[in-house]
Parts: C-alpha cells; sequence; structure tokens
C-alpha cells in the first residue's frame, strides 16, 4: 500500500497537517535509531563523548515526543478525522510512545558505558555478541520506520521475524555471562553491567516489533497485538 | 476535581460511552493490581498454581486492552469529542497500554517463581524485601487508579514520591544479591532470578507514575512528563 490514501483529502491544510505529523515521527525514529548505534559503540569503544551524545540526545526525544503528542491532540480536537486519518493520528501517539521507550533504553546503555570506563575495562572484542545484538536490534527499529514511511506493512513480518535471533543472541550472552560470573567472581560487576545492556537490547527489538503492530492496525485497521508469529503471517496474507 | 465535567454532556449516551470506558480501565486495573500482589505471593511462597493464575491472568489483561482500545477509537470516530472528553479518552489509550506493561512484567515475575520452584528453595524469609518492594510498587498503582477514579490529581505527589523509596530497596537488593553472589558462585543463578524480580518491580513503579502523569494531562491538560519531582510538585500546585 503507497501513501495515495493521504493524498485524498478535501482539505489541503489537513492533509498538509498529517503530512507533517508524519515527518515528525520519522525524523524523531531516525535520532532514536542513531541513539542506539551510538549507546553500543560508546559502550564497547569507551568512547564517553560519544555516550554523553547520546544521554544529551534522549532530551531532544523526550522533546520530540511531547511536541508531535500536542499536534496529534490538536489536530483531533480540530478535524473529525475518521477511518484511515483517525487510525494514523492514535498510531503515531502509540509509535512516538514507543520510541521514547527505546530512547530511554538507549540511554540507559550511555550511562552504564560511562560507569563502565571508570573501571577495570577488559579487550573490546569481549563485546562482539552485544555489538552484533546492537546491530541487529538497530536493524529492526530501521525497518519499522521504513514500514511507517511506505506504508509497506508485508515487509513487518521480516522485521518481527528477526526478533527470534535476537532472543536467541540475548540467552546465548546471558548464559555466556553467567559462565563468566561463576568463573571468576570478580568478574560480576562487570558481567552484570553486559547483562544490563543485553536486556535493553533485547526490549528495544521487542518494542520495534511493537511499532510495526501499530503501524498495521494504521494500515489495515486489524489489532494484531498478542498474536504469534504465525498467526501474524496469516493476517497480513489476508 | 470530581467528576462531575462528565456530567456535563448535551448527549447522555456519550456521557454513558465515557463512563464505561472508565469503568472498564478500572477493573482491568484491579485485575493488574491482583498479579502483581499475587506474582509476588508466587514467588516467595513457590506456590506454583497462583504462578499459573497470574500467567492466565495476561491473556485476559491483552484483551481488555485491545477492547478498551477499540471502544475509545469508535467514540473517537462517532463523536466530536473535545477538550476533556477527548483528553480523557486519548489518557485511557495510553493508561491501559501501561496497565498492559504492568500485566507482562508481573506475568514475567510468575514464570520466575516457576523457574525457581524446579530449582533448589532457600528459606522464604530470604524474600523479605523484594516482598516489600512488591507491595511499594502495588501500593503506588493501586493509588494511580484511585486517582483516576477520582480525578483527586493532588494525591499524584504522594505516589510518585514512593517511587523514590522503590529505586532506594532496588539499589539495596542489588547491592545485596552481588554480594551473595561473591560469597558463593553458586548463587549465581538464584540472585539473577531474584535480579530480574527487583527489576520488574522496579519498572512497575516507574509504570504507575507514568499513569499518574497521564491523569494529570486528562484533569489539566498539561504534558508533565519529564519533570523532576519538584518541578511536577509546583505545577500541580498552580
Amino acid at each position: 500500500m503507497d501513501n495515495s490514501k493521504i493524498g485524498l483529502h478535501i482539505s489541503g491544510q489537513f492533509n498538509k497537517e498529517l503530512e507533517d505529523v508524519r515527518n515528525k515521527v520519522l525524523a524523531m525514529g531516525g535520532l532514536v535509531e542513531q541513539q542506539i548505534e551510538l549507546a553500543v559503540t560508546a559502550f564497547s569503544t569507551g568512547d564517553m563523548e560519544m555516550a554523553d551524545l547520546v544521554i544529551k540526545q534522549d532530551d531532544q526525544v523526550d522533546t520530540l515526543e511531547m511536541a508531535i503528542d500536542q499536534e496529534c491532540m490538536q489536530i483531533l480536537a480540530l478535524r473529525q478525522a475518521e477511518a484511515f486519518d483517525l487510525r494514523l493520528l492514535i498510531t503515531v501517539i502509540k509509535v512516538i510512545n514507543e520510541l521514547e521507550h527505546i530512547g530511554d533504553l538507549a540511554e540507559q546503555i550511555a550511562k552504564i558505558a560511562v560507569h563502565l570506563s571508570n573501571t577495570e575495562r577488559s579487550k573490546s572484542n569481549q563485546y562482539y555478541e552485544l555489538e552484533h545484538m546492537g546491530e541487529l536490534v538497530q536493524n529492526m527499529l530501521h525497518g519499522a520506520l521504513d514500514v511507517f514511511a511506505r506504508m509497506n506493512i508485508e515487509d513487518v513480518i521480516t522485521i518481527t521475524g528477526w526478533d527470534k535471533n535476537v532472543d536467541r543472541e540475548y540467552d546465548n550472552i546471558i548464559r555466556l555471562l553467567i559462565i563468566r560470573m561463576m568463573a571468576d567472581p570478580r568478574n560480576i560487576n562487570r558481567m552484570l553491567d553486559m547483562l544490563w545492556i543485553a536486556r535493553s537490547l533485547e526490549r528495544i527489538g521487542d518494542l520495534a516489533c511493537n511499532v510495526c503492530e501499530h503501524i498495521v492496525y494504521m494500515v489495515k485497521g486489524e489489532d494484531v497485538r498478542h498474536l504469534t508469529q504465525r498467526e501474524l503471517e496469516k493476517k497480513l496474507k489476508e
């Protein structure tokens, strides 16, 4: 499905307002995507300026969320939005909430990076697994934002499918960290830092899936939350 | 502020619809509150039937969320909701999302309880700290739902204030668990289970605060997210 629905308004002004909201969501999403990448890099390289940037970016993300939220409320109050337009506005309100939460998780990773840089660091290659998990969830968010931009919901099943890999990586990392903790209890604090980062990345994957589900609702008008991957696949083929 | 605003509608039917939505949110909230209590008890007593009940309840919570969401969308589509009514409907959509998330966290605690019951259990009094933290966040949610029912937003500052105690308890528990892990690495798996539960309870406290912030927006029409406790206090006195 393309964006043509948005062009069908009698009111060109209403049309412009909806386009403006969509663009702001994509800008906010791009910023959050960058936060994930920088946070994981700051953690693995120990670049503290980068970590500080991620923490600063979170204020911008919060401000964007509140601004877009308010814009949607104004449109809802002034226009009798119906059908697709109403779903678009409500979806935006839900999606920016997920994005704000992802930004918080990226900020948490950046704060752990700062904390870790103050403790003894081991070789960066030790962080390979987390870097890879970071790339996976960043790709998921990128894909979700692309679905929002192009409304190509047939891509949703690919993105939600990636979450299985994220969960598998997460389980492996946790197992590995527990083995390292048991092998040398002096590692426990550093291993716990990595454990929190793995957990945050795993959550980001879930939130990217939520974004996809919201967009499916916007486009199809069907609530596909709490479906299994197979059920979702079936629904999208209908 | 009382509920009288809700009584001011020309359309008695619209009024009935809004009341119905509010009551369903309170029913959903009550169910989630019970999930927290049962999940923590199941964990500390090893009562597996109770843990299974919490996991089953999560399906009810998900179903309620989707039903209330749909009801709000129908009202938004059919009525030109404005001002307070519009804020009420959008707030409900946000609040049930937080409640659904709290339900998921309670379900996670119940699943850990099941996992723990399959491993060697130590004396229940070891779980005192987590039980107390569970009571704290349950009270926070109860308070938040009471604010929603009575719209007495002056109580919000008390509830968000409790979150400081939750965070303090959380930090103490994490420190304690790390000490226990270092003392005996054979404890690590069980200590990590408790660590995940502490983390879930800490998140529930945050989500209860989010619920309060949404309700302040509904009543005052002001977005008070991302404020410090002192800034929030000042805003509520305005």
